[in-house]
């Protein structure tokens, strides 16, 4: 399978970083500070939608300690966003100008001595607003009469996605089974354990640096230059350690400007730092969607086609919504074989703090609805539920409608793994009283192709520097923000140069120092485009090598040199090389004291518009539901999963682990609960993620599968999983108690009510 | 003369780091703070020369707050020192083991929560020791039976450094006129506003990162990372902003390793600033000399030969005194044509502070000595000491012995000049009453060939980088440490791709971070081998957008491409272009996303072993001499000197007047008091430099040649400049009061004795 695999890959490494955390000795955003550094806060609107008459900062601007207010008019007022290929998507602004769309709407900013200060300012502000008629579900959105949003898009509808594949009405036409339902899924947030934060401190000439909580610092500093009114490259950003993103943190933010802008202006450092309430009541959030599938089969199960309609709730602005649009329609197509496929997806403007990426992407949304479809139809047909898949199952060379084609998939191997391994066959014949047992699978991709951002850069790059001391240096704009790309990148570069981790230096994601350019962390993208990055630099500076052995040893041109112990050797007589420190030493000797240094590149090109690789999974829940407290208790997990060739097994167990139980949360607790505008539940105490206590024993395997565009055959791991908890879970309850749920999450609430004990 | 020179080329340009500096809001090391930061001190020896019995530091550790204390025991006890080229040279340990050989040799390091605590520590830890015989001078270190300092080297010389040019014998036989003097030159002080700091953080992996106010970053990265024993690259050493150095931050010291060695063991940033204190009582210092000089000149004053016989006192370590020795006998050979040259330079070991590295570096004391030497001969032979120059001084195409050939050179038009400006002719004949005239010259070196470091690398590189918005990023670890050439490397880039200086981004001085290597900021080597490796760089992004021009305009072959005023063109027919920023644009395109970034390289070769160019000029002194106080007021200075192309006339300015500073304070009152190795004046109460109202006003003219191997002609202007103040002024003194000073400085106390006003 794999042509070559070093050691190094797929060893159970503990992160280099992972010392540093746990001590607290790791920097974080907040951690930072600068002589002279001011206090920056927000305010924000108080309705969901409104004219703005008049602002007066006066008082707060008298305010002792308070060294600068801002507000929409102050700003250059520049629109942004992260669709920056289709400028007409970018309808946000730093700070609202004329109106505000949600509760949140950031007004003004203050910046102070401290945070007290700046908060107090923010009562000393005086807006007028005019109420607007307010819009808070799809279906108020999309009347007739209903207030625009954005007066460019008077139907509230920002935009339509489709695909369309193969004749759908004939493949319903051969269908002997046809089933339509209609799934929803509530909005659910990030929870990373670092709020967001940004440092922002002014420059020589009139440049700013930005210290800040991001997964994306190239596309912040584009965006901060953009509505700054700078080159681009008059803005630094550099990203300190992040405690998790999950697509929170993806784009630019209305406190990164505001801190660049005031730190220009103040000519002070200044630092924004969220509150957990911020986040919780203001932020981004999973998609709230609106599903209907309709599917045909024959009779043996065989799939003819899917018709897919999905209403995206996208609260007040775009943000990542276009991408989770166009995203949610390919996972509906990607898991089976489909002769025909058609996909709409509208976005739609609410009222409500914008939706946005999520781990996940429009997956767990899509596979929630397409899963539990593929349950409900193999129960209707007399097919067991894995049976079902198998039969409709995605292999090696077969085309996702409109997307790509796959070239490796080890979902059949999968699904017949967690078969084995949950003792399915019997367990699902015969499950005890209020216990179930049930599946959901998915698919997902490894970083986008389509250039939403429209970067001219490579999606990808890094720079590597051998020493003559045997170490190495590698920079790279990669972000690790929690998940361990960081010590991926280094076991890709320690594999093809030989060495250990610890002879890796890393440098990472600082827009003025590591090379340009790199998109971020999202889409599960960082392996293996930053990873082929890697590669590409390692194997240009192994080219700088490789002739010191050829003059020292006089050979033959059919030779190959070998990599590995700190060596560098002749492949078929090991015995004749060198250390690679003497290696580098020669070589840097010969180059006259030029550095050995190397950049690497990955554009994925020629593969579709969606993804350069696809991995795929299954994953069965085993649950027990407590009939009297309508409690869904979930007693075991069962995954198997193609992830390519996992680069770090710890790494990918830690991703699973993290998958499940936000797909626990998903499936079972989690839910913003958002009335005229407000979200109610904005402390940890009201919005509930599972405790430790809650995460069940889980058994994993990995079927490994070469992917022939990724380093050493590694795809996604980080983003997949989180999908088909929810289905699973939802089975299982189907199977323990005979309850469907169309609806997340399935609160004990919901389960009693469904049970008959409580009024619907 | 210059082929081309655009116009930011001898520009008055302000810095762009001005305005932080002057409105403080530039960090330098001790600006620094990191959570959870360590303060440090360090223990001094108070004793001259002893052997160290035991040392207790069990108190220090006990009182609450001091988180560590180590000694020379604890330490990997490697040998460090600048020439590492000459391992037995290497002298120096970060801490004393067994023995203490100045009073202020380092013995221990504490750190503690706060600065008070770690100062308190140090009167708990109890050292014993066994008083040794010490040795203050040459005299004293030389003499039979003296106590030898380090074992390796029982005479107390620890290098002899010879030059033997032409015979000898035969040039003094030769002359018509011999004489021979002896000269005496003090230690005095750099006084940089910033004393030392240095703060170290653990890094991850067992790394370093050392924040320090050096000159020598690369320098300092090497020999930290041995004498910690790590592999090179496992040090980061960044260079905050500097204020001052003049040659006294061009060392590893003990300081930045007790920072990084404590922050290793304690896991706790840390940080070390040196008091003023610190910095007279026990800091580097400029050597004291004895110069014995004998000259012969024909009956016409042409000069037959030299022979210069040098004893430095070094002080306790080697330092950079080998450099010292080794350059003191080109200085004494450069100015002028020696058909014969013999130099025996001798550095002493005595129990005195390390002397080392200090503007001019050996300049000062050899051209006091000549010059004065050089007046004195002149009023024997009843020349004019203008006129005796010009019939001597060098010329372009001679060989300065043994050394190399001048490719530019600017001396006699310097002398001409300034004789002119100064109105010499009238006032040298007709002084006033108690006032006087005097000249004095130098030549200096354009940075150092002899690689005394032995670095592997080239001895200046540089990044650059070209975006897209018209914007450039310099890479390069010179250093700035005050005296501007971040702005000079700037208008370099500047100049060769037609941008302004506020399109350029720099990053300086940061190991990890900017391009290997660049030996530091010494011998006057920035602005031509920083400045070269810019231009290397800057010519190959040229390279890869001048294909644009060609394909767009489908240009004959024989057409040039110009760079100015942020466009590109063809020469020929300007009007044919296009922006640079959509110039950069179209490449990146065309390079298919792959960043525009080149290195440049540059190191002299096969340029003898001392500069690959030499800068000359004459400076003319005008004092009056109260001879009733003594005291000696410069009235005016003027300067000519030839410092080939000035690439900022300003700047060149700013170094012509902090040299004549530094140049009166060496002639006329500075000089540090050490008695039985104890400095006596360690304030700046004590140890007077000039204040601005000792500044005489100031006439200058740049005599302008063109460098062959200089950046747009360009070549030093930063240290040569020290040296002729403190001959011209002796001489001047001389002329007023008919006082023959060989001995620095011409304090009035030495005047009233010389004028017999007070018993000698």
């Amino acid at each position: 399978m794999s042509e070559r695999k070093p050691p190094i890959i797929g060893a159970s490494l503990p992160r280099p970083d992972a010392r540093d955390k746990v001590t607290g000795r790791a920097l974080y955003t907040d951690d930072l500070t600068l002589p002279g550094m001011l206090h920056g806060t927000l305010l924000r609107s108080p309705l969901p939608h409104a004219r703005i008459r008049r602002i007066d900062v006066s008082r707060a601007r008298a305010l002792p300690g308070v060294k600068d207010v801002v507000v929409g008019a102050d700003t250059p007022k520049v629109r942004y966003g992260n669709w920056r290929l289709v400028p007409d998507s970018q309808d946000e602004l730093p700070l609202a100008v004329d109106k505000v769309r949600f509760v949140g709407d950031e007004v003004a900013a203050v910046c102070a001595i401290d945070r007290e200060t700046a908060e107090r300012a923010l009562d000393l502000i005086d807006v007028e607003y005019e109420d607007l008629p307010a819009v808070f579900t799809v279906d108020e959105a999309m009347a007739d009469g209903a207030p625009a949003i954005h007066d460019e898009h008077p139907d509230n509808v920002s935009l339509k996605r489709e695909i369309v594949y193969g004749d759908l009405d004939a493949a319903f036409a051969r269908a002997e089974y046809v089933r339509e339902d209609v799934f929803t899924t509530q909005a659910v947030q990030h929870a990373y354990l670092e709020p967001c934060a940004s440092l922002a401190a002014p420059d020589e000439g009139g440049r700013v640096t930005l210290w800040t909580s991001t997964q994306v610092p190239y596309i912040v500093q584009c965006l901060l230059a953009s509505t700054l009114g700078l080159p681009e490259n008059h803005v630094r950003v550099i990203k300190p350690n992040v405690g998790g993103a999950f697509g929170g943190k993806m784009e630019l933010r209305p406190w990164e400007f505001c801190a660049a802008f005031l730190a220009l202006r103040t000519g002070r450092p200044v630092k924004f730092t969220l509150s957990r309430r911020d986040e919780l009541a203001f932020g981004r959030r999973r998609h709230p969607m609106r599903l209907r599938s309709r599917i045909g089969f024959t009779k043996d199960g065989r799939i003819t086609g899917r018709e897919f309609d999905v209403l995206l709730d996208g609260g007040a602005y775009n943000a990542m919504g276009p991408t989770a649009a166009f995203l949610c329609g390919n996972f509906g197509g990607m898991l089976y074989r489909f002769p025909a496929y058609r996909y709409l997806g509208r976005h739609v403007y609410t009222n409500k703090p914008p939706a946005s990426a999520m781990r996940g992407f429009g997956a767990p949304q899509a596979l929630f609805a397409c899963e539990t479809q593929m349950n409900l139809a193999a129960e209707a047909l007399g097919i067991d539920p894995i049976e079902l898949r198998l039969r409709n199952a995605m292999q090696t060379g077969d085309e996702i409608p409109g997307v790509a084609t796959i070239r490796s998939c080890g979902f059949t191997d999968s699904l017949r793994k967690v078969r084995e391994m949950s003792d399915w066959d019997r367990k699902r014949k015969t499950p005890g009283r209020g216990r179930g047992i049930g599946i959901g699978c998915y698919s997902f991709i490894s970083g986008g192709v389509f250039n939403w951002f429209d970067t001219k850069y490579n999606f990808a790059t890094c720079e590597v520097r051998l020493f003559e001391d045997g170490t190495a240096h590698l920079l790279t704009m990669a972000s690790d923000i929690g998940q361990g790309s960081d010590t991926v990148l280094r076991q890709i570069l320690a594999a093809e140069l030989g060495i250990g981790l610890e002879k890796i230096r890393l440098t990472a994601a600082d827009t003025a120092v590591t090379p340009k350019a790199d998109l971020g962390t999202w889409g599960s993208r960082v392996t293996l485009m930053a990873g082929n990055a890697v590669l590409d630099a390692a194997r240009k500076i192994k080219a700088m090598l490789i002739p010191v052995l050829f003059a020292e040893y006089d050979l033959n041109q059919i030779h190959d040199i070998g990599f590995a112990d700190d060596r560098v050797f002749v492949k078929a007589k090991p015995a004749r090389g060198m250390s690679l420190a003497e290696c580098a030493y020669k070589a840097l000797r010969a180059r006259r004291g030029e550095p050995l240094t190397a950049f690497g590149a990955y554009t994925p090109r020629n593969m579709g518009l969606v993804s350069p690789a696809f991995s795929f999974g299954a994953q069965v829940a085993e649950v027990a539901v407590d009939e009297e407290t309508g409690l869904v208790k979930v007693e075991r997990m069962h995954t198997a999963h193609d992830c390519g060739t996992p680069i770090n097994e710890m790494a990918v167990e830690g991703q699973l682990e993290g998958s499940i139980h936000m797909g626990l949360g998903y499936a079972l607790m989690e839910e913003l609960k958002v009335e005229g505008g407000v979200t109610l539940n904005d402390t940890f105490l009201d919005y509930k993620i599972p405790a430790a206590e809650d995460m069940p024993p889980s058994a994993s395997v990995t079927v490994e599968t070469w992917e022939p565009e990724g380093p050493f055959g590694a795809k996604e791991a980080g983003e997949g999983l989180v999908s088909p908890t929810a289905p699973a879970v939802c089975e299982a309850v189907h199977h323990a108690v005979g309850l469907c749920f169309t609806d997340l999450p399935i609160t004990p609430l919901k389960v009693l009510r469904g049970l008959g004990k409580l009024p619907g």
